[in-house]
């Protein structure tokens, strides 16, 4: 096979060769000429995974327990993807901790691909990128894909609309409960893991959760919907998705306690989901962020590959001295390289 | 005076009245079709203010760092603007409870101006949004603002590019000290503070920064140049800028301990900016940034207003489908639609 061209890279890929995969990944991440390419060839492969989104703050032993989801999974004859979304400096050695402890547990196993990608090239870059490699483990044919992130901030829930389950991890005693349920977690959980439980202060923290679930659920992904987003209206769906309520599943990820539980917990939601149309609600959302960034990109440099370097120079130097604000300077160089949009 | 127009507005702002203050913002966040003439008209008064990031992890205790922050710069006669991007959820109670405690400490302080930003309305219109606000409170003469980041994910980064001077909070006890020292801080971080330094830990969490920060300060900024970033290159500045070595300041910030040392190294950092030019190459940075998501945003929005609502739909529905490849849609849309770029 040869691994250096488009169908080659392909149909070695939809065999099963891991060389091959991690070579595709690599291509995606670089954005080298080949990434488009495969991601077409790729892109009708794709469809058949449940994607599993897990988050929560630092501390709440996320890696451990992604560990543990997955060993459950294999002992059930799945295949896993993992992709850890990692925040860490090369500099703190975090990345190397965890991978140390994901390669004891895992290492060897050919039904499991970990993957770490960083949050380096920023400013949208990483959400479509994992996209793009969730699409491509999916292709690859693994059944679970899990997306790791750290913290529980705005990226991270544009990360967890590519998910089709969210679980967001909490545990006790990391500063007050309210502290703790922060982020907006409710709108993106599915299902909670109050990990860590063998740790005081576990009920006060179920009960938290409780009492806000107790408040009502807000309407999922509003706050995907919300602002400039491309329009998805699917109101069908999402009423069935409200009659969903997230379960509260307590764990031990250190010993594997709970995990099965929440396991059974995903799989239950990934039913729902197929039965209720949340899922082709889900696809469609998905579609349209997909779309959405990938076009703002792509505008983006088509403009910039046109305008002269002086321009940009003298426009950041003229906002840097307050010359003149941002957006009249951004009006000023769309006219001097010119835009026109007209429809055929 | 005409709170109704922009000049009325603007000069009330630039006059101190509170009211105009209150009434720009609320035209820039819902973006009224008075914000861009708004934004026009103050950005040649800004670019006064120190503006300084705090951000860590939830549970180090950045809120009540901030309050402390702000009463010893209270003390020493100077004006303070705090934004703080706030992710809770209105479901958890978390802003409310974050908010009454800066009420007892600050409230009805004329020389403090205190605004909470929800970090809905994803993909990139924070990040604007929170740039702009900045903004206004500079021209509306704070001295120092100070902005307040929940999480050290990546659109925090992002957020922090709008400081000069960016303060990472710690604390011990959550997690081990590399859960706690992760999100590439080191790259953004000028201070760190070691908050609730009478807990058990604290030593370690000093140690292991500081041995973190032995092996080498990374080059600062590197993650934002990284990628798609518009160009800004500034070699001097940046050999300079190198010359900084984060110092670590010990807080208890409930009693207040450490304050005046954190507010004196946030000093030095300021005064070590303004000597070797450093403040000049964030500002470009910052205009590069501002530029960049602007300009993005504006060819999204020129695009999209033009395309057939049809259209757009069933590009979702083929993406969704896997028809085809988001990547293949977004040609084929701007096929469709047309875009013509020509220089003059």
């Amino acid at each position: 096979m040869d691994l250096t061209t488009v169908t080659g890279l392909t149909e070695a890929l939809l065999a099963g060769n891991r060389r091959a995969l991690a070579r595709v990944i690599s291509h995606i991440e670089n954005n080298t000429d080949l990434a488009r390419p495969l991601l077409a060839a790729l892109y009708p492969h794709a469809g058949q995974a449940h994607i599993i989104g897990v988050t929560g703050s630092p501390g709440t032993g996320k890696s451990t327990l992604v560990n543990a989801l997955t060993q459950v999974y294999r002992q059930q004859g799945l295949t896993v993807g993992i992709i850890a979304i990692d925040p860490t400096s090369p500099f703190s050695g975090g990345a190397l901790l965890g991978d140390r402890v994901r390669m004891r547990d895992l290492a060897g196993d050919p039904g499991v691909f970990i993957r770490s990608m960083a949050t380096r090239g920023s400013l949208g870059g990483l959400a479509q990128a994992t996209a793009d490699v969730i699409m491509v483990l999916d292709a690859a044919g693994f059944e679970r894909i899990i997306i790791e992130t750290v913290g529980v901030g705005q990226s991270e829930v544009e990360i967890a609309s590519a998910a089709y389950t969210t679980v967001v991890v909490e545990a006790p005693g990391l500063g007050d409960e309210v502290q703790a349920i922060k982020a907006g977690v409710l709108e993106i959980a599915d299902i909670f893991a109050v990990n860590k439980a063998d740790r005081e202060g576990v009920d006060r923290t179920v009960m938290a959760l409780k009492m806000m679930l107790s408040l009502g659920v807000p309407e999922k992904f509003q706050v995907m919907h919300h602002g400039r987003m491309l329009p998805v209206e699917i109101p069908q769906a999402r009423q069935d998705a409200s009659a969903w309520t997230p379960p509260i599943i307590k764990t031990i990820a250190t010993s594997g306690q709970g995990a099965k539980e929440l396991v059974d917990a995903i799989e239950n939601h990934r039913l729902y989901l197929e039965q209720s149309g949340g899922r082709l609600w889900r696809d469609r959302l998905r579609a349209a962020t997909e779309l959405r960034m990938i076009l703002r990109d792509y505008l983006l440099e088509n403009l910039l590959a046109r305008t002269p370097p002086e321009a940009l120079q003298a426009a950041i130097e003229a906002v840097a001295r307050r010359d003149i604000d941002p957006y009249t300077a951004v009006q000023r160089l769309v006219e001097e390289v010119g835009v026109e949009v007209t429809a055929h």
